[in-house]
């Protein structure tokens, strides 16, 4: 529910400072593997659109990055993210007939999974006879609807899902992400819910061993992750619908913070949130001022999510209609 | 896979220190909860006990635990630990006939689910009608196998489940549970193989809001996790055999560091791994000497916790057979 290494820096980040992040970054495995999936899944899109009218791709980022403290890591500094906004985000935008791109992180929710206990097979499902496992009763019409939804969306190609665990992944993968989806110009959007590290250790001063810890207090220095939203605005998505998010635990600073994210990258959209409330309500933030957005209280089990996804489609719908072909 | 908050200080830990952590520790929710699931669950394996033997009970610990940097926790630095080593000792036990208490990370690895991909809900199951889910047949028997000889555990009462996120929950819970055992005697152990953090931030001098990414770099203070297994071994669980895990990705100072916990700590063994070598083969360091268990390669899905329980459990009966009634 962030996306403030994005939004909150002081100074422009210099093109040679984002080269020498990605140059430092461990190599991406089976980034040939991604680069592929991308290419089938976003071309798919094209080929199914239908009388003429493109079909909408949105790239949902979803969960913490994490920052190793060791090459061979053992610690790390992790953001909290449980997903459940990207996740559910998902839904709707697969509800509204875009195709998505959940750029989530290993072991957060899953689309259609909200309504499910943890640990999902292990407390669902009964054994009666240790030769077949049956859905237990209370459970049947939520794991019917998150196996069922889930796999229509992967098998009818509206939803790839590609999994990160740290900065480095992430960032690797949303730009591979940006450069397959680069064709759909204005039909494109990035909804940046990944709640993304500010700090780092840099991969080349990072301590190849355990760090021990026999010597007293641990003293670290993490520097700034670069602020990469203007070279995304500029280069990778220069035509896409942005939308980043802005979460803080304090509501004085929140607004303000999210609107200087929009003026200063050229966001189409800023979701603010307050991380005690961000379930009740969110504040989308637009050059022509701020709206509150909440949830349907009297629909059982009304998500914020919902209403916000609705606002977020038709202001896309304007954006296309209004852009330059 | 690691116990090294437990293993390398250099001074011992005064009993004022541990007050003071666990007073500063925000309290446990679910505390009363929490103590009588313990309280059942030991007491029914007395009831259990048949032929004057007493059913043996293990703590077995597994997971990262992570340490919040904030009061209202955005960020916060984790352990990386898969928890497969405790999931997978805590079948090898229950198939020992010992009564199993899995104190685990919330989200890691699961008994009896090491075969199935992330996910399994997901991955596992088709839904071809949306009316019912089946599981493809590709699966179908480790999916048998996980829930069916998980329920069996839960159901039978040999396998008790409390799960931790913060290194504040783990330690409170697990001097719960060494509390809970204490009657056991020398039928209790503990097989500390969670990861846990040796840094964190006090309670009272951590910030409340979210860190701002806006001043440049990040300096971070972190102070030493008081060293608990003196007390632990002296107060918490006196007459319990006790196992603790060393963790390093350096093999040079594995084995001192391992033989050092062992004799500052009293420690009944360590278990000493190498990040990169930690699923072929481990070394067991005991009073009387070391000794290298390996996986059976010539097993299909031969673990090295297999033996490494095998070995664990004719200690366990050689130190009840010693020990004073």
């Amino acid at each position: 529910m962030d996306a403030s290494n994005f939004s909150d820096d002081i100074q422009e980040t210099s093109n040679s400072e984002i080269e020498a992040f990605f140059c430092s970054a461990p190599p991406l495995k089976d980034a040939a593997e991604i680069k592929m999936k991308l290419k089938d899944f976003v071309g798919r899109q094209s080929l199914h659109s239908e009388s003429g009218k493109a079909t909408r791709v949105v790239c949902v980022t979803s969960g913490g990055t994490t920052v190793p403290l060791e090459q061979r890591c053992v610690r790390y500094i992790d953001n909290f993210s449980s997903g459940h906004r990207g996740a559910a985000s998902t839904e709707y935008f697969l509800k509204a007939g875009y195709a998505v791109i959940f750029l989530y992180r290993r072991g957060t929710c899953q689309p259609f999974c909200s309504s499910l206990p943890d640990d999902p097979l292990l407390n669902c499902f009964d054994c009666p006879d240790m030769r077949n496992v049956q859905v237990q009763p209370s459970y049947a019409e939520d794991v019917v609807n998150a196996v069922g939804r889930h796999q229509a969306a992967i098998t009818g190609g509206t939803l790839l899902k590609l999994p990160f665990t740290t900065i480095f992944e992430y960032l690797q993968i949303l730009k591979e992400t940006a450069v397959s989806m680069k064709d759909l110009g204005s039909n494109a959007m990035f909804y940046l819910a990944a709640a993304v590290s500010d700090f780092y250790v840099p991969w080349e001063t990072m301590t190849e061993h355990k760090i021990q810890s026999r010597s007293g207090p641990l003293d670290l220095r993490l520097a700034q992750v670069p602020k990469m939203l203007s070279v995304f605005r500029k280069d990778w998505a220069p035509r896409a619908f942005c939308i980043s998010f802005k979460l803080e635990t304090d509501t004085r600073i929140l607004l303000e913070k999210a609107d200087m994210a929009l003026r200063r990258y050229n966001m189409h959209m800023v979701v603010a949130n307050e991380l005690s409330t961000r379930k009740e309500e969110v504040v989308i933030v637009t050059a022509s001022g701020s709206k509150i957005v909440r949830r349907d209280m009297t629909k059982a089990g009304g998500e914020v999510e919902e209403p916000l996804i609705e606002v977020i489609v038709s202001e896309h719908s304007i954006y296309i209609e209004t852009s330059t072909p």
